[in-house]
């Protein structure tokens, strides 16, 4: 296992504001940003997401048939019109130094696969194996198509030519200096040899890259092997501003949470915080979470351990989104969280209450306290129950605060789906 | 209801001796042998099966990516290296013709949908709605693609381009002269609309052309709408030669003999005898199943009056085969036989028997008895409990003889996987 | 197979006017409305139904534990404030006899399997197997019960105890003079072996008995062993009075009708017609049905051959019940009806249409037109599709008149929810 | 939540030896040596496993429709000939009273319900609700049975009977001193009512007792539930001395870690070790487990924080068996362990190694390494991956000696099928 992401990734990802029509400039915005208010608190992946070599793609929808800008392999390239410094055959290169300059990481997400366009249009794929060349509709498995987006063939996993033409695309990732891959259609169904020759294909690169697998929601059967090929894959289908997403995360969170450590890492997908969909005209874009909701997304996020990509648009962070992204005593749990898990979930004073509690590696426990009902409400948490013990202080970790506990009872006053969190130590 | 169909159609199809490498030289070479041998049997259609535009394929396997002749607006036309008559865009004309002059009608196989070759191509479709023109990437359905053969899209079926494609290619069959289609990866899974498409395309075409789906095993739960858009539709996966298959066929008869009708037949498949697979070098030619296992099929196929294609190379006929197929007495149960149906199934005399009837139109009653058991057996068939009531004379039709029955039971000596077959009037 | 039920059993059942609280005034009032008006149209079985030995129950309810009038062999015989003439010991037999005298025939409700207070009471079975006797615990399985009735315990398969339980009681049924056996709990899952003892019970009990099987739906897979072991079988749940129920028989018929045949008849249930559900004080008693209604279930019944069984109490029959009853031409299809079947469903004219046909034992067909739509319509019916075939006259059976055909359209006028049947010979 | 159950239960219990056919002997020799022996070492629980009530009941078969002791409000008493100091209506006072004179706690099997023979005997059920009586059939539902158990009826939820008939016998239960109730029937398909009016009872009853479900898999989306009404509920069907059985456990132990804690506990089930199945005249009584696998099962159930009740008759435990019943370093995580999970399975070196870890109450981590393949083999396992930090010594647990580690990597040498075992703080 490369020893590339010992702690969750952080960092920012394009299409919650952005669908498929992100460009250079606003990628530089973000990470411009991110260097200079976000930097010291963790955050490092700057990440371009789906159709970045799709010249007419400009929001969320994926048009069927578009034309792809692709070299002579197959491989496809940034469309100049979106990334211009790619120009001249460039690639992403110029970007990543870019992003590089800040003291930053890059990322870009691909399709699991091989262009439909590459077959038809009888590209080669790059390389030979045992002197022998192939074509791109050697490596196509013209019955393998994802459900959802008609840009690519599945590979036949018994061709060389699929190896082939993986190795020649993290290559090329490599030379641009991509630091991170999210790759998509391959977590839920997950096709477990092309998951194989993808891990070969990054460790053939000779580049560390985190690899990300999307999306959800993968299967519980498959965790260990997930575990030993990928670095973070999805727990679900795709997260947005809404709660009934954010409470059904509490169950996957639940079912998922022994399985996360360092270099592999369940993710809860992005943030959908902040400003939002800005490829829609007449939107919101506003994110649709209350304050409460977002306390909570980012307490049950950070004692979980999931990934944290910011999907809003940061350069309008409104000032509460700000103070959560940088919110360190929160976030601290990314970190030194371990052995994290659900303690109860319980109806208690005509509301709902979930605890979470987490050890901290440098000694002392965390304790999340989740009000998922709809009524402000005061909950009793025995710290017996919750197997806290030995400790000499106790903090209130949003409020940064010391608190009191008396006969071994918490109270804790949490607003309808909001959270509270504490250390004990 | 077109009134074409009206009786099951009979005929030969190239598929099972020939698959995706029929050529035109064998299709005159068994229209020629229809004509002269079993034309005054009721056999009538000779049908060329799938991939007569790929100028590669050459036996029963199916290459991916392969190139189509096509015509401008995305139309496969015949390859000229297998259809040489076809060549200056003459089509399937001329074999046509020369089929007619037999006194024959002619069909051909189509794949549902729309090549994928003409979407990446960027073929136009022919003819115009309202006054706008469309490209077959208007028609094609990137999401929808058949399971088995990698050659086609399926059609969007809200787009006014997928008609009008349909509408191109019934035109163009008319003005070849074809009399029977069969459209294939349509009858499985049934995709309702594309089916009613299909069926107002063929009416659209002026033409009268038997229509039948491939492949099975169909849906009873269809039945009413195939009977109302369709001439007949497969009740089963392919069939081949083999007795396992064939003892699965009593099954799927039982269940759809009901909606066996004037212009819409159930269609157990073709008959698998004679010589099969010609493309296979050292393979054996002539059929698996036994002279008796093929009175079964002949007898049940008749008397459930499914259509009856011939798939073996009639050229290569040896006695038995030619006299199967001019078994008139056995023959005609497709056109005089009414409400055929099991009668019972049971364990016998240490073998199963399995009894069917049916009405004949002019009066009276067949019977047929089939041995679906491991042993040669004599079985008593009470005809009191087959509904066999007010007869004069009893046939036994595989032996043309009079038979005597003696209490009401009939004697029927048949042999292990053997079918006899009477007529009482 | 016995020559009984040689066409399908014709009669009356006391559940649904009186549920489990059917008396012998209430069986002798209808045994002498049916020989006085009915017999001669063929109705001839009265049958008793559910819980005769239970004294306590009155109506459709069953009471959990309730007490039964038991022999010293745990046979159940009848409850003496029911059935008065039963006291001494005499079971059915003075009733049964009554009927007799009438010119009918007799029959009665039965549960599957044996009493759990025969277990709990410890009585022992009449008879020995091998020289050895058995108590009713011996016969019971524990873990065997009925899902809807709480009376009995399914029976051990592998014990001697078993079919000599089920002999005991088909003995004292055939000393009473029954002559049809309703047997509940039975059709539906069809735990094969006991059908197998039930049927031998009645064998060796050397009273001819038909023997029906309740409740349903019984499974198509099953139809070969139903028709070697029982007369008749449901093929739904409990039929009623709502056109909805009747509106999904001719699903199910169009499934079981090539079943159909001497001695062995898919049952479509009771017909839930005139006065119903005596024992609801309140309840409105006549039949839901609309006239229209009873008219389609009265052909449908008919042209399938299903048994029929009279549920309402025809004491209280109006005219329109009493001239259904004794419809003839209609009643005609029953004994003169062969390899009928569902021709077509379509929708036409905005309702729709249901056609079946029927073969005439002594030449001819039958037709019946059903309106299953919601409006009135005129259909026009090919015969030629119907195969309806050389012919000389043409009678509409339910107007008893002649019609006229030209070119071959039969036009058919139905109402909304109603039928229309026609006789061409 | 009662403060009972702290730490997981751990004891003895007479199933897995004698069956149905315990008597009191066998229990006090059980007791004695537990107090002698193994009592210094956290083993407290004595439990009479089922048909106790039962005088004919001897060994592993449940007879149907047996007699059973039961007093005139039909609850269950124990059998004289069994337990003789239950004599005089005693009940197991006597014998508990035995036991807690040893410094132990006493507990028995319940099945859920009501016995089938007190509805038939026509029982009261004792006490009143809002002044009416009840007899037993008011709170017997003739519907739900075992599937693998004859004796009882499940209750009837809403009849005021149940809870009535359910707190007479906890109050009995709590006369007679019992200390830990194992309720069977329950946990697999777990019907929430029932298990709700169970634990009111017990809570009615005045006294503290464990409450024990049976048999699993208990389904994990009832965690909750499970967690706030037991305090121990089976997560597997029945669990015998086989290697098959105890891999398949690996897998729910995962799936289950997460809801272990104060009071509530997932219960892996009896440990089928030593002198077993008593009843078998010709048996093999020594467990089938090797040594390795009863490490592998002693370290698994205790690094899982199961309960532990020992299931062989403990007199006749060989040194080995003593050993493991008395090795006090691996004891020692059942008291605490936390937070304990999977932190990964993999093939490696020819064989499969799982490891799992868990924090110390008092500072430092628990690391079990399985060998679950079919091979001798070495393992390397890098404590980073284990998020062990932060340490100064590290113990071998099974050999209780020191051991080293360099750069990082534990070497541990695990024969097939069996456990290694360490403590790091």
């Amino acid at each position: 296992m490369a020893r590339i992401a010992m702690t969750p990734p952080m960092g920012w990802n394009s299409w919650d504001c952005y669908g498929a029509g992100v460009t250079e400039d606003i990628v530089k915005a973000n990470a411009d940003y991110m260097a200079s208010k976000l930097k010291n608190y963790g955050w490092e992946y700057v990440v371009v997401d789906i159709q970045w070599s799709v010249a007419s793609a400009v929001n969320h929808e994926y048009s069927q048939f578009s034309d792809f800008c692709m070299d002579e392999y197959g491989r496809l390239i940034p469309a100049e019109n979106k990334i211009p410094s790619s120009a001249g055959g460039k690639g992403f290169k110029p970007l990543a130094d870019y992003v590089h300059s800040l003291g930053l990481k890059f990322g870009i997400h691909i399709m699991r696969g091989i262009p439909r366009m590459a077959v038809y249009n009888k590209c080669k794929v790059l390389g030979s194996f045992e002197g022998k060349e192939y074509m791109a509709s050697d490596a196509a498995n013209a019955y393998d198509i994802c459900e959802w987006n008609p840009d690519m063939y599945g590979i036949k996993t018994d061709s060389p030519a699929s190896q082939l033409y993986y190795d020649s695309i993290f290559k090329l990732y490599a030379e641009w200096g991509v630091d991170y891959i999210k790759i998509d259609d391959i977590a839920r169904d997950y096709p477990v040899k092309e998951v194989e020759m993808v891990a070969k294909a990054l460790k053939n690169s000779g580049r560390e890259m985190v690899l990300s697998l999307s999306p959800g929601p993968a299967k519980l059967e498959e965790a260990e092997h997930l575990k030993t090929h990928a670095n973070m894959w999805r727990i679900t289908d795709d997260f947005w501003d809404q709660w009934e997403l954010l409470y059904a995360m509490f169950e996957r969170a639940e079912k998922w949470c022994t399985h996360s450590g360092p270099g592999h890492w369940p993710d809860a997908d992005m943030l959908p915080i902040g400003a939002l969909r800005m490829d829609y005209p007449e939107g919101k874009h506003e994110t649709g979470f209350t304050e409460e909701e977002q306390k909570t997304m980012f307490t049950l996020w950070c004692i979980m351990r999931s990934p944290m990509m910011m999907g809003g648009d940061m350069v309008h962070n409104d000032e509460f989104t700000e103070k959560l992204l940088t919110k360190a005593s929160i976030l601290e749990m990314l970190t030194k969280g371990r052995s994290s898990h659900q303690v109860y979930k319980r109806k208690e004073n005509d509301s709902e209450v979930i605890v979470w509690s987490a050890v901290c590696s440098e000694g002392g426990k965390y304790l999340a306290v989740f009000n998922t009902g709809e009524k402000d409400a005061e909950f009793s948490v025995s710290l017996e129950e919750c197997e806290v013990e030995y400790f000499v202080k106790s903090l209130d970790l949003w409020n940064e605060k010391e608190i009191t506990v008396s006969d071994g009872i918490l109270k804790a006053c949490v607003k309808s789906h909001g959270a509270a969190c504490y250390k004990f130590y």
